[in-house]
Protein backbone atom coordinates (compact mmCIF):
# COMPACT_ATOMS: atom_id res chain seq x y z
CA UNK A 1 0.00 0.00 0.00
CA UNK A 2 1.35 3.59 -0.97
CA UNK A 3 1.05 6.72 1.29
CA UNK A 4 -1.24 9.18 -0.63
CA UNK A 5 -0.84 12.85 0.52
CA UNK A 6 -3.67 15.23 -0.49
CA UNK A 7 -2.52 18.86 -0.60
CA UNK A 8 -4.98 21.57 0.07
CA UNK A 9 -3.31 24.93 -1.38
CA UNK A 10 -3.52 27.92 -3.38
CA UNK A 11 -0.66 27.00 -4.57
CA UNK A 12 -0.50 23.80 -6.27
CA UNK A 13 2.23 24.70 -8.33
CA UNK A 14 4.20 24.76 -5.29
CA UNK A 15 4.04 20.97 -5.29
CA UNK A 16 6.13 18.43 -5.24
CA UNK A 17 9.00 20.93 -4.93
CA UNK A 18 11.90 19.35 -3.95
CA UNK A 19 10.09 16.24 -2.96
CA UNK A 20 10.12 15.85 -7.05
CA UNK A 21 14.22 14.86 -6.73
CA UNK A 22 16.41 12.10 -5.21
CA UNK A 23 15.00 9.49 -2.94
CA UNK A 24 11.58 11.49 -2.36
CA UNK A 25 11.34 11.69 -6.11
CA UNK A 26 12.30 7.96 -6.96
CA UNK A 27 9.54 7.21 -4.82
CA UNK A 28 6.97 9.45 -6.22
CA UNK A 29 7.82 8.42 -9.66
CA UNK A 30 7.79 4.31 -8.36
CA UNK A 31 4.54 4.68 -6.65
CA UNK A 32 6.10 4.02 -2.63
CA UNK A 33 3.99 7.29 -2.34
CA UNK A 34 1.08 9.89 -4.40
CA UNK A 35 0.48 13.36 -4.48
CA UNK A 36 -2.64 14.72 -5.06
CA UNK A 37 -3.38 18.83 -4.88
CA UNK A 38 -6.63 20.40 -4.39
CA UNK A 39 -6.98 23.78 -5.65
CA UNK A 40 -8.36 25.79 -2.93
CA UNK A 41 -8.69 28.46 -5.31
CA UNK A 42 -12.07 26.45 -7.09
CA UNK A 43 -13.54 26.85 -4.33
CA UNK A 44 -14.00 30.54 -3.56
CA UNK A 45 -16.81 32.92 -3.99
CA UNK A 46 -17.10 36.03 -6.73
CA UNK A 47 -15.54 36.80 -9.99
CA UNK A 48 -12.03 36.75 -7.90
CA UNK A 49 -12.93 33.24 -6.01
CA UNK A 50 -11.96 34.94 -3.07
CA UNK A 51 -11.47 32.29 -0.21
CA UNK A 52 -10.72 34.68 2.26
CA UNK A 53 -12.59 37.58 4.86
CA UNK A 54 -11.80 40.19 7.59
CA UNK A 55 -11.29 39.11 10.87
CA UNK A 56 -14.34 39.23 12.71
CA UNK A 57 -14.12 41.64 15.53
CA UNK A 58 -11.40 43.46 13.79
CA UNK A 59 -7.55 43.31 13.20
CA UNK A 60 -5.29 42.62 11.02
CA UNK A 61 -4.95 40.32 7.92
CA UNK A 62 -7.46 38.16 6.74
CA UNK A 63 -9.00 34.93 7.42
CA UNK A 64 -9.27 31.95 5.20
CA UNK A 65 -13.37 31.52 5.48
CA UNK A 66 -14.94 28.19 6.72
CA UNK A 67 -17.27 27.24 3.69
CA UNK A 68 -14.43 27.41 0.80
CA UNK A 69 -11.87 25.24 3.11
CA UNK A 70 -14.61 22.69 4.07
CA UNK A 71 -16.07 22.38 0.06
CA UNK A 72 -12.37 21.84 -0.52
CA UNK A 73 -11.91 19.82 2.16
CA UNK A 74 -14.64 17.65 1.13
CA UNK A 75 -13.98 17.38 -2.73
CA UNK A 76 -11.30 15.22 -1.31
CA UNK A 77 -11.73 11.37 -2.13
CA UNK A 78 -10.39 10.18 1.47
CA UNK A 79 -10.11 6.93 3.27
CA UNK A 80 -11.99 7.24 6.46
CA UNK A 81 -8.93 6.76 8.57
CA UNK A 82 -6.68 9.28 6.82
CA UNK A 83 -5.65 12.01 9.60
CA UNK A 84 -6.60 15.49 8.23
CA UNK A 85 -4.12 17.98 9.03
CA UNK A 86 -3.76 22.14 9.33
CA UNK A 87 0.07 23.18 9.05
CA UNK A 88 -0.05 26.03 11.87
CA UNK A 89 2.46 27.83 13.92
CA UNK A 90 -0.34 27.36 16.75
CA UNK A 91 -0.09 23.40 16.27
CA UNK A 92 1.35 20.70 18.06
CA UNK A 93 5.34 20.55 17.71
CA UNK A 94 5.78 17.83 14.91
CA UNK A 95 7.79 15.09 16.67
CA UNK A 96 9.58 11.82 14.77
CA UNK A 97 6.74 10.03 16.57
CA UNK A 98 3.76 11.46 14.90
CA UNK A 99 6.39 11.11 11.74
CA UNK A 100 6.55 7.35 12.13
CA UNK A 101 3.06 7.07 12.52
CA UNK A 102 1.75 8.87 9.29
CA UNK A 103 4.24 6.97 7.64
CA UNK A 104 2.65 3.52 9.00
CA UNK A 105 -0.73 4.75 7.77
CA UNK A 106 -2.82 5.35 4.56
CA UNK A 107 -1.94 8.91 3.98
CA UNK A 108 -3.04 12.11 4.64
CA UNK A 109 -4.90 15.16 3.96
CA UNK A 110 -2.96 18.52 4.25
CA UNK A 111 -4.26 21.82 4.91
CA UNK A 112 -1.99 24.68 3.95
CA UNK A 113 -2.80 27.97 5.97
CA UNK A 114 -2.43 31.20 4.31
CA UNK A 115 -2.96 34.73 5.41
CA UNK A 116 -3.91 35.80 9.15
CA UNK A 117 -5.47 32.02 9.89
CA UNK A 118 -7.76 29.87 9.03
CA UNK A 119 -11.60 30.10 10.27
CA UNK A 120 -12.01 28.27 13.89
CA UNK A 121 -15.35 26.63 13.05
CA UNK A 122 -13.63 24.33 10.18
CA UNK A 123 -11.18 23.23 12.26
CA UNK A 124 -12.92 21.75 14.39
CA UNK A 125 -16.18 20.39 12.17
CA UNK A 126 -13.57 18.91 10.19
CA UNK A 127 -11.44 17.69 12.79
CA UNK A 128 -8.77 19.28 11.49
CA UNK A 129 -4.96 18.20 13.48
CA UNK A 130 -3.04 21.36 13.89
CA UNK A 131 0.48 20.25 13.65
CA UNK A 132 3.49 22.77 13.54
CA UNK A 133 6.74 21.87 12.19
CA UNK A 134 8.50 24.98 14.66
CA UNK A 135 8.71 28.04 16.51
CA UNK A 136 9.37 30.34 13.50
CA UNK A 137 6.73 31.99 10.80
CA UNK A 138 6.62 30.85 6.92
CA UNK A 139 4.82 32.03 4.47
CA UNK A 140 2.37 29.75 4.59
CA UNK A 141 1.38 26.16 5.33
CA UNK A 142 3.08 25.03 1.97
CA UNK A 143 6.61 25.40 3.23
CA UNK A 144 5.63 23.04 6.05
CA UNK A 145 3.79 20.76 4.40
CA UNK A 146 6.94 19.87 2.18
CA UNK A 147 8.90 19.70 5.41
CA UNK A 148 6.32 17.15 6.86
CA UNK A 149 6.22 14.95 3.86
CA UNK A 150 9.82 14.83 2.98
CA UNK A 151 9.96 13.66 7.03
CA UNK A 152 7.37 11.07 6.24
CA UNK A 153 8.83 9.75 2.80
CA UNK A 154 12.26 8.87 4.05
CA UNK A 155 10.14 6.16 6.15
CA UNK A 156 8.79 4.52 3.74
CA UNK A 157 9.17 1.45 2.51
CA UNK A 158 11.55 0.99 -0.58
CA UNK A 159 12.33 4.45 -0.53
CA UNK A 160 15.17 5.33 1.96
CA UNK A 161 18.67 4.22 0.41
CA UNK A 162 20.86 1.78 2.83
CA UNK A 163 23.29 4.65 3.32
CA UNK A 164 20.87 6.66 5.50
CA UNK A 165 19.48 3.83 7.68
CA UNK A 166 21.36 4.22 10.29
CA UNK A 167 20.18 8.02 10.96
CA UNK A 168 16.96 7.37 12.85
CA UNK A 169 18.32 4.63 15.42
CA UNK A 170 20.74 7.10 16.61
CA UNK A 171 18.24 9.90 16.86
CA UNK A 172 16.13 7.60 19.40
CA UNK A 173 18.33 7.23 21.96
CA UNK A 174 16.88 10.60 22.90
CA UNK A 175 20.47 12.22 22.35
CA UNK A 176 21.64 14.85 19.89
CA UNK A 177 24.15 12.67 17.70
CA UNK A 178 27.61 12.07 18.55
CA UNK A 179 30.19 13.88 16.63
CA UNK A 180 31.29 12.12 13.44
CA UNK A 181 35.06 11.69 11.75
CA UNK A 182 35.87 10.16 8.29
CA UNK A 183 38.91 10.17 5.83
CA UNK A 184 41.46 12.27 5.97
CA UNK A 185 42.48 10.97 9.29
CA UNK A 186 44.59 14.28 9.47
CA UNK A 187 43.15 17.26 7.71
CA UNK A 188 44.56 20.77 7.99
CA UNK A 189 46.36 19.53 11.33
CA UNK A 190 43.04 18.35 12.74
CA UNK A 191 43.37 14.75 13.54
CA UNK A 192 40.63 12.20 13.98
CA UNK A 193 40.56 11.18 17.89
CA UNK A 194 43.28 8.65 18.65
CA UNK A 195 39.93 6.14 20.43
CA UNK A 196 38.29 6.03 17.38
CA UNK A 197 41.30 4.32 15.54
CA UNK A 198 41.88 2.26 18.79
CA UNK A 199 39.30 -0.69 17.52
CA UNK A 200 37.87 -0.74 21.13
CA UNK A 201 34.64 -0.92 20.65
CA UNK A 202 33.38 -1.22 23.83
CA UNK A 203 35.85 2.40 24.19
CA UNK A 204 34.34 4.02 21.53
CA UNK A 205 30.54 3.21 22.28
CA UNK A 206 31.44 5.11 25.50
CA UNK A 207 33.03 7.85 24.39
CA UNK A 208 30.25 8.24 21.83
CA UNK A 209 28.16 8.26 24.13
CA UNK A 210 29.32 10.38 26.33
CA UNK A 211 30.05 13.19 23.82
CA UNK A 212 26.37 12.81 22.74
CA UNK A 213 25.36 13.56 26.25
CA UNK A 214 27.60 16.68 26.12
CA UNK A 215 26.63 17.90 23.13
CA UNK A 216 22.73 17.37 24.53
CA UNK A 217 23.77 18.83 28.12
CA UNK A 218 24.76 21.92 26.12
CA UNK A 219 22.54 22.57 23.67
CA UNK A 220 19.26 21.28 24.33
CA UNK A 221 18.45 20.63 28.23
CA UNK A 222 15.46 20.00 27.40
CA UNK A 223 16.05 16.98 25.84
CA UNK A 224 17.54 14.85 28.92
CA UNK A 225 15.22 12.82 30.49
CA UNK A 226 13.63 14.16 33.87
CA UNK A 227 13.17 17.13 32.34
CA UNK A 228 9.57 18.46 32.97
CA UNK A 229 9.60 19.28 29.05
CA UNK A 230 10.96 15.96 27.52
CA UNK A 231 10.07 16.79 23.81
CA UNK A 232 11.10 12.79 22.89
CA UNK A 233 7.60 10.61 23.22
CA UNK B 1 20.84 45.68 -0.94
CA UNK B 2 19.47 42.13 -1.31
CA UNK B 3 19.79 38.72 0.84
CA UNK B 4 22.58 36.06 -1.03
CA UNK B 5 21.96 32.74 -0.23
CA UNK B 6 24.35 30.38 -0.90
CA UNK B 7 23.72 26.25 -1.21
CA UNK B 8 26.48 23.95 -0.89
CA UNK B 9 24.42 20.98 -1.66
CA UNK B 10 24.40 17.22 -3.05
CA UNK B 11 21.05 18.39 -4.71
CA UNK B 12 20.86 22.17 -6.48
CA UNK B 13 18.26 21.10 -8.43
CA UNK B 14 16.35 20.50 -5.68
CA UNK B 15 16.35 24.69 -5.34
CA UNK B 16 14.46 27.16 -5.60
CA UNK B 17 11.99 24.67 -4.88
CA UNK B 18 8.95 25.49 -3.75
CA UNK B 19 10.36 29.28 -3.37
CA UNK B 20 10.66 29.83 -7.51
CA UNK B 21 6.31 30.40 -6.68
CA UNK B 22 4.79 33.30 -4.89
CA UNK B 23 5.98 35.72 -3.22
CA UNK B 24 9.22 34.28 -2.53
CA UNK B 25 9.45 33.78 -6.07
CA UNK B 26 8.60 37.30 -7.06
CA UNK B 27 10.96 38.33 -4.74
CA UNK B 28 13.56 36.18 -6.47
CA UNK B 29 12.47 37.54 -9.57
CA UNK B 30 12.97 41.56 -8.57
CA UNK B 31 16.22 40.48 -6.76
CA UNK B 32 14.94 40.71 -3.04
CA UNK B 33 17.18 38.10 -2.84
CA UNK B 34 19.59 36.24 -4.52
CA UNK B 35 20.61 32.15 -4.90
CA UNK B 36 23.72 30.85 -5.30
CA UNK B 37 23.98 26.80 -5.03
CA UNK B 38 27.28 25.46 -5.14
CA UNK B 39 27.32 21.73 -6.24
CA UNK B 40 29.03 19.70 -3.35
CA UNK B 41 29.84 16.74 -5.94
CA UNK B 42 32.79 19.11 -8.31
CA UNK B 43 34.36 18.71 -4.80
CA UNK B 44 34.24 14.83 -4.54
CA UNK B 45 37.00 12.54 -5.16
CA UNK B 46 38.08 9.36 -8.02
CA UNK B 47 35.54 8.79 -10.77
CA UNK B 48 32.61 8.79 -9.35
CA UNK B 49 33.50 12.18 -7.22
CA UNK B 50 33.26 10.69 -3.93
CA UNK B 51 32.04 12.87 -0.79
CA UNK B 52 31.63 10.53 1.90
CA UNK B 53 33.50 7.54 3.89
CA UNK B 54 32.55 5.02 6.09
CA UNK B 55 32.42 6.78 9.64
CA UNK B 56 36.09 6.21 11.66
CA UNK B 57 35.46 3.92 14.64
CA UNK B 58 33.11 1.88 12.53
CA UNK B 59 29.01 2.13 12.89
CA UNK B 60 26.27 2.54 10.03
CA UNK B 61 26.11 5.29 7.44
CA UNK B 62 28.54 7.37 5.69
CA UNK B 63 30.49 10.54 6.85
CA UNK B 64 30.62 13.94 4.74
CA UNK B 65 34.33 14.10 4.32
CA UNK B 66 36.07 17.80 5.41
CA UNK B 67 38.12 18.10 2.47
CA UNK B 68 35.13 17.89 0.46
CA UNK B 69 33.24 20.19 1.91
CA UNK B 70 35.31 22.51 3.03
CA UNK B 71 37.05 23.21 -0.65
CA UNK B 72 33.04 24.08 -1.68
CA UNK B 73 32.69 25.98 1.32
CA UNK B 74 36.23 27.84 0.74
CA UNK B 75 34.82 27.99 -3.64
CA UNK B 76 31.99 30.34 -2.38
CA UNK B 77 32.14 34.12 -2.61
CA UNK B 78 31.36 35.23 0.54
CA UNK B 79 31.27 38.52 2.73
CA UNK B 80 33.50 38.42 5.46
CA UNK B 81 30.22 38.51 7.97
CA UNK B 82 27.88 36.31 6.38
CA UNK B 83 27.04 33.60 8.63
CA UNK B 84 27.64 29.92 8.15
CA UNK B 85 25.14 27.43 8.80
CA UNK B 86 25.06 23.43 8.73
CA UNK B 87 21.59 22.40 8.76
CA UNK B 88 21.33 19.49 10.83
CA UNK B 89 19.07 18.12 14.03
CA UNK B 90 21.95 18.34 15.82
CA UNK B 91 21.68 22.28 15.82
CA UNK B 92 19.93 24.93 17.85
CA UNK B 93 16.56 24.72 17.36
CA UNK B 94 15.72 27.78 14.79
CA UNK B 95 13.58 30.43 16.08
CA UNK B 96 11.95 33.55 15.07
CA UNK B 97 14.58 35.81 16.46
CA UNK B 98 17.36 34.03 14.52
CA UNK B 99 15.16 34.50 11.59
CA UNK B 100 15.22 38.05 12.16
CA UNK B 101 18.67 38.49 12.42
CA UNK B 102 19.38 36.48 9.30
CA UNK B 103 16.86 38.42 7.43
CA UNK B 104 18.57 41.59 8.24
CA UNK B 105 21.77 40.93 7.59
CA UNK B 106 23.77 40.37 4.32
CA UNK B 107 22.87 36.50 3.71
CA UNK B 108 24.26 33.21 4.80
CA UNK B 109 25.95 30.08 3.40
CA UNK B 110 23.76 27.30 3.94
CA UNK B 111 25.67 23.55 4.04
CA UNK B 112 23.20 20.45 3.19
CA UNK B 113 24.30 17.76 5.53
CA UNK B 114 23.33 14.38 3.82
CA UNK B 115 24.38 10.39 5.29
CA UNK B 116 24.89 9.84 8.56
CA UNK B 117 26.71 13.05 8.96
CA UNK B 118 29.22 15.48 8.78
CA UNK B 119 33.18 15.48 9.70
CA UNK B 120 33.40 17.26 13.13
CA UNK B 121 36.72 19.22 11.97
CA UNK B 122 34.82 21.05 9.08
CA UNK B 123 32.20 22.46 11.38
CA UNK B 124 35.14 23.72 13.71
CA UNK B 125 37.27 24.97 11.10
CA UNK B 126 34.68 26.54 9.01
CA UNK B 127 33.08 27.92 11.79
CA UNK B 128 30.07 25.96 11.20
CA UNK B 129 26.74 27.00 13.02
CA UNK B 130 24.31 23.89 13.41
CA UNK B 131 21.04 24.64 12.97
CA UNK B 132 17.79 22.56 13.24
CA UNK B 133 14.36 23.52 12.10
CA UNK B 134 12.59 20.67 14.15
CA UNK B 135 13.06 17.51 16.16
CA UNK B 136 12.19 15.20 13.59
CA UNK B 137 14.64 13.61 10.40
CA UNK B 138 14.17 15.14 7.02
CA UNK B 139 16.10 13.61 4.08
CA UNK B 140 18.82 16.01 4.34
CA UNK B 141 19.78 19.69 4.98
CA UNK B 142 17.75 20.55 1.69
CA UNK B 143 14.15 20.49 3.09
CA UNK B 144 15.94 22.20 5.86
CA UNK B 145 17.21 24.86 4.04
CA UNK B 146 14.30 25.51 2.30
CA UNK B 147 12.07 25.79 5.08
CA UNK B 148 14.59 28.48 6.83
CA UNK B 149 15.11 30.51 3.97
CA UNK B 150 11.34 30.55 3.69
CA UNK B 151 10.97 31.81 6.75
CA UNK B 152 13.68 34.74 6.03
CA UNK B 153 12.61 35.45 3.05
CA UNK B 154 8.89 36.48 4.15
CA UNK B 155 10.30 39.26 5.83
CA UNK B 156 12.65 40.66 3.62
CA UNK B 157 11.62 44.43 2.00
CA UNK B 158 9.44 44.30 -0.52
CA UNK B 159 8.47 40.56 -0.15
CA UNK B 160 5.81 40.14 1.60
CA UNK B 161 1.99 41.63 0.93
CA UNK B 162 0.17 43.50 3.84
CA UNK B 163 -1.89 40.39 3.70
CA UNK B 164 0.20 38.98 5.52
CA UNK B 165 1.42 41.83 7.71
CA UNK B 166 -0.06 40.81 10.77
CA UNK B 167 1.13 37.49 11.50
CA UNK B 168 4.73 38.60 12.90
CA UNK B 169 3.55 40.71 15.74
CA UNK B 170 0.55 38.64 16.61
CA UNK B 171 3.63 35.63 17.26
CA UNK B 172 5.92 37.94 19.26
CA UNK B 173 3.66 38.04 22.51
CA UNK B 174 4.82 34.84 23.26
CA UNK B 175 1.16 32.95 22.77
CA UNK B 176 -0.02 31.05 20.45
CA UNK B 177 -2.61 32.75 17.80
CA UNK B 178 -6.40 33.20 19.49
CA UNK B 179 -9.13 31.64 17.39
CA UNK B 180 -10.06 33.22 14.44
CA UNK B 181 -13.36 33.81 12.79
CA UNK B 182 -14.60 35.67 9.72
CA UNK B 183 -17.95 35.63 7.25
CA UNK B 184 -20.01 33.80 6.69
CA UNK B 185 -21.35 34.87 10.25
CA UNK B 186 -23.16 31.51 10.75
CA UNK B 187 -21.88 28.40 9.17
CA UNK B 188 -22.99 24.51 9.32
CA UNK B 189 -25.01 25.76 12.64
CA UNK B 190 -21.77 27.76 13.80
CA UNK B 191 -22.09 30.90 14.47
CA UNK B 192 -19.32 33.71 15.16
CA UNK B 193 -18.76 34.04 18.90
CA UNK B 194 -21.22 37.17 19.73
CA UNK B 195 -18.29 38.77 21.69
CA UNK B 196 -16.63 39.32 18.04
CA UNK B 197 -20.00 40.91 16.47
CA UNK B 198 -19.95 43.91 20.11
CA UNK B 199 -17.94 46.41 18.82
CA UNK B 200 -16.64 46.59 21.83
CA UNK B 201 -12.92 46.85 21.34
CA UNK B 202 -11.19 46.71 24.77
CA UNK B 203 -13.59 43.16 25.63
CA UNK B 204 -12.63 42.01 21.90
CA UNK B 205 -8.81 42.34 22.94
CA UNK B 206 -9.43 40.74 26.38
CA UNK B 207 -11.27 38.06 24.86
CA UNK B 208 -8.77 37.05 22.59
CA UNK B 209 -5.79 37.49 25.28
CA UNK B 210 -7.68 35.09 27.79
CA UNK B 211 -8.17 32.67 24.65
CA UNK B 212 -4.61 32.41 23.61
CA UNK B 213 -3.79 31.71 26.55
CA UNK B 214 -5.77 28.77 27.41
CA UNK B 215 -4.59 27.35 24.07
CA UNK B 216 -0.89 28.07 24.81
CA UNK B 217 -1.28 26.75 28.32
CA UNK B 218 -3.39 23.64 26.39
CA UNK B 219 -0.63 23.24 24.09
CA UNK B 220 2.62 24.58 24.73
CA UNK B 221 2.62 25.16 28.09
CA UNK B 222 6.93 25.54 27.40
CA UNK B 223 6.09 28.83 26.08
CA UNK B 224 4.29 30.69 29.13
CA UNK B 225 6.50 32.96 30.73
CA UNK B 226 8.09 31.81 33.74
CA UNK B 227 9.40 28.17 32.41
CA UNK B 228 12.59 26.98 32.41
CA UNK B 229 12.71 26.10 28.77
CA UNK B 230 10.62 29.64 27.71
CA UNK B 231 11.51 29.01 23.76
CA UNK B 232 11.05 32.90 23.01
CA UNK B 233 13.95 35.08 23.21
Amino acid sequence: MSFAATIVTLYPEMFPGHLGHSLAGRGLAEGAWSLQTVHLRQFGHGKHRAVDDTPAGGGAGMVLRPDCLAAAIDSADLHNEMPRLLMSPRGKPLTQGFVRELAAGPGALIVCGRFEGVDERVIEARNLIEVSVGDYILSGGEAAALTLLDAVIRLLPGVMGNEESGTEESFETGLLEHPHYTKPSEWEGLAVPDILKSGNHAAIDAWRRREAEKLTADRRPDLLPGTDLDHTE
